[in-house]
């Protein structure tokens, strides 16, 4: 029985559930920030996924890459680089981080985990962001 | 035609090829660490490659998990979860970076990437950890 790790909605807000992953919209108006959690209960590794969801996992990260570039459009920061990273040093339930950077952007050119604190989305851009991924994401 | 960008033989030592990955150890002694290269010309983000290249790649991020712990049990720093990053903000070639963490490493639980200077290998543990990695990849 899948159930999502409460840090989820603490932190992120969601966007809805592609063929293997729940996705969200990361908290934190900085950057597009798409976050993809399988849905396989007790999976904390790649390793305890079966090679079939890995493989529908990859195709989602691809996904997501191309809404998180929509999500950028849409906030009026496009994207010109992806960042995707498996790390759950905090949150154990594995899960993908899907980031958008450009050149510039307030941690560029290091990593965006760790770096200050998240800014909050206004009302309206939350919705343009949430809208951008949905279309996107054909959901 | 794939060249190696000469910024993984400044900062890495080549294990071997795998079917579609070039694999290096991060000359990093603080912590296991492999970095995947897939044999693309000029890919930079996960979209560049085929979706069996994609397929591929994962398999070989899962192999590249094994073989970080096997580095980590070498090294004596035994490794409780893996983190996988594929950022390129710096060196734009596709590659993803597979690292061994554990509670307490000098990172923990922030990401490895940008965290203080790297620690160079000693001849005896570069040794050691080459080994290891080739063993656990059969390569």
């Amino acid at each position: 029985m899948f159930d999502l790790h409460p840090a989820f909605p603490a932190t992120s807000e969601s966007v809805g559930d592609l063929a293997l992953c729940h996705v969200r919209l990361h908290g934190d108006a900085r950057w597009p920030w798409l976050v993809l959690v399988p849905r396989v209960a007790g999976a904390t590794e790649l390793e305890h996924l079966s090679g079939a969801e890995r493989g529908r996992l990859v195709e989602e990260i691809v996904q997501a890459g191309a809404a998180t570039r929509a999500v950028g459009d849409a906030l009026g920061c496009p994207v010109d680089k992806l960042n995707v990273g498996q790390l759950g040093n905090m949150t154990p339930q594995l899960h993908v981080h899907v980031i958008g950077r450009w050149t510039g952007d307030p941690a560029w050119p290091g990593p965006v985990w760790g770096h200050g604190t998240a800014v909050a989305f206004d009302a309206d851009s939350l919705e343009r962001a949430l809208a951008a991924a949905r279309a996107s994401l054909a959901l």
